[in-house]
């Protein structure tokens, strides 16, 4: 049993980016961008709409505040303003995601403040702080492994560890660096057969051939160019001819709002 | 009865506009901007807690996407988006009111939204369908006698009715728009005396000196310089003189959350 | 002998639009954005120096400030704030193009603006003043016949007017609205012999089949899809094949900077 | 003979911050803001037609992409980037400081930008790639013995050195960090006293009683708060009383545009 995530909403007006009606019928979770990095609303209110269609839970893609950067550098913003800048994300994605006829499930920071976060204590507790005020009960999905995860988990929130289908892993079972040679995975068939047995809890290899086991409740699956989707697709054909059970870590309440969504539609 | 109404939350960043604590121990009725004409994260924050201090009701004061405006330029856009556009904006303010211990309940059109959806119907009516699928229990504020809260009222919304205190009115009872002389009063007395009468629904001196009657459930001070915190002021203190109670059309649920309140300070 | 110009530069950080070294090998002249609709500094720069490679003319692209709406929303912004809005963009444009070796040598106005200026004297007199403040020197191109174009000419501007290529025209010779059917041409033979018999000033056919003719200095192709790309490079062949040249209404200097050029790369 | 700087225009739309006008009668040079962190293209454009009518010379006030932060939040932008982005700046200032009949003569980087290259290599050497690629005449001013500084005059560029009028200063010439008790004086006499021996070149009190010298050939003063303006104007004050002549590091070349000035106004 596993959980496929993808990121979706990271168009913003004019500009489209990924093919968010396709990756839905992949994944079972979705990272849909909240407005600061990427994802304005008309793009976040139809990706909410076809993750409903398609039973998909919603998570909060939350970012830093830079359209220009599209959340990928690194902002040294106050950690107090830095959680009352997640909570306005997460509250405006809840907004669309209500009327849509769903809810919320979910926290995953995006980009630079996913990355921060793994280092960065005042940051990480920032966003943890921001989820247990706006929703104790939100559940939190970040790298696996991290130490962020533990202090979550520890300040009472529910974590879920995800794993990427596509990245290289050190044999200490953490991310190659893009910028090493090998960091990014090309083979379709390789991605898969991998992500079988991250979902089986298998060993599988890392980077200079040692066997390692990446705990992962989840699989970050990417949708921003054609190809990506194209092995998106096959991974989720691998888990199922697997006999993998593919759910939501934190799928919404069954209906939330089936009467809101018939009127609005 | 007559509830006081202003806006709240209009600084953004390093800028700072308006003296939020002191309206807030004028008013009944806060209209918190929402970020895309002004006011960021952090300030409408510290405007729901002091409203949740003060027991003032908060409002989304929505408008268009125009920081460098501050909302007050018409802009065409079309109707969906900006249906999407207002969710957004009451969701992220319904996230950061929910921290705060409160709710959102009420809409106040912002600006050039304000005026457009005076005479707009296809704009008006998006205000009026993004209310509705966000949450039809919230109440609408806009100019007295607006055609479009007819139109609200007739698809199911509360509506209220605002008067101006500072704001000279024609024989028909429309404002004089602010390009002609006299548009504005200045005087505190002259305006604490005429919302006295606005409250109890007698009628007062338009502009030419002729009596008009408006309906008023809500009466707008403004705050945004030290001169105007002084009259909004002197009108709460006439308006208790005069026995008038003074109470939000709108209030929050007693307590929405009083316990994630004392969590969070 | 007649000009061919395309929209270039309208990207923004992570998102791309637009194939604009492709585009640079079919145009004569280059719309760049400016960065208020669309445009971040180093996608602007990219496109200078793929321009001063093929010898292209850059024009500034001006617009407004909407990002989330890609200047496509008319906004009633104040002409003298207009004005300033437009200085600061063709400086910002032509700051990037002098570091590429090349020059600003005209103006032409995005989406909204482009339309609104059709009819709105104030803001058409706005970007007039703005050019004749920056440059007088610097041309303007519109829409063919629009009267803001003969008052720029009245005011000692140089002025120049275009064509589109894949739009239908009325038998009084303005375009079809978009919203009409058949405004839009999709064939690429039809649009390419049409653009021959524009740059020859023979009449061609409007929508109603009667015969029209239209001034045009310069025709404007698109590139925002791979389609369009197809139909520019097959204008551009039957243009060179009929005998026109091709060549920019306002060519930049010979080689204005080539030593910066050559120092920066 | 020394310099008086300080930063204008930095408000933005609604928001207005400083006395531009007030600060403009005090200082011989003015650090204008240019768009990304704070500073529109009106407020801009003011802050130019009133440095021309004050012979006050113009440099630009370079930022991050901030608004929200109002550039003090450090961005760890690609150093690529961030040459573009400050070509862009400079580029957009000079457009109106051109009209406004000026030139912009220096360049200062802003706030955590400011901070940031007294260490960050890479970010120093875009800073000076920027000016040098954009106009290598150009001055560029900074903290006073800051090393990307002596890296600019080893590339070409001239280069300035600012003291703060009101900030303490360790032993060691360096500035005490704002978070310690004492880093800021308020006193407006012994802020201009020892603005006096800054000129002169003598040596002043360190925050721990010791004597050090600091070169400044530029000495910095604020104007965002009432109390900043009167302490800028005693600083000018005593300096003028102590017989220090005070002038511009980099003067705009004589009447460089007085003809569109005129027309302009």
């Amino acid at each position: 049993m596993v959980d496929l995530n993808a990121d979706l909403a990271e168009g913003f007006g004019r500009w489209e980016l990924g093919d968010d009606a396709e990756l839905l019928r992949v994944v079972t979770s979705a990272n849909v961008a909240c407005g600061f990095h990427a994802g304005d609303p008309g793009v976040i209110r139809r990706a909410c709409h076809l993750a409903v269609e398609q039973g998909v839970a919603i998570g909060a893609q939350v970012g830093y505040r830079d359209l220009a950067g599209f959340g990928r550098r690194f902002i040294d913003i106050d950690p107090r303003e830095l959680i009352d800048d997640l909570i306005y994300q997460i509250g405006a994605l809840e907004g669309i995601a209500k009327v849509a006829g769903t809810e919320v499930t979910y926290v995953k920071p995006h980009g630079a403040l996913y990355n921060a976060i793994v280092s960065h204590a005042e940051q990480a507790e920032a966003v943890i702080t921001a989820v247990r005020q706006y929703n104790p009960e939100l559940a939190v999905l970040g790298l696996a492994g991290a130490s962020w995860l533990a202090s979550a988990e520890a300040e009472g929130l529910r974590v879920f560890h995800e794993a990427f289908a596509d990245r290289a892993y050190t044999p200490q079972g953490t991310l190659v660096s893009r910028r090493e040679p090998g960091a990014v995975l090309h083979d379709p068939e390789l991605i898969a057969a991998r992500c079988v047995k991250l979902a089986n809890g298998e060993p599988f290899e890392a980077i200079d051939g040692s066997l390692i086991t990446v705990r992962a409740d989840s699989i970050c699956v990417h949708g921003d160019t054609e190809g990506a989707v194209r092995v998106a697709k096959s991974v989720r054909q691998q888990l199922v001819s697997a006999g993998i059970t593919l759910t939501s870590f934190a799928p919404p309440r069954e209906a939330v709002n089936r009467d809101a969504l018939a009127a609005v539609r």
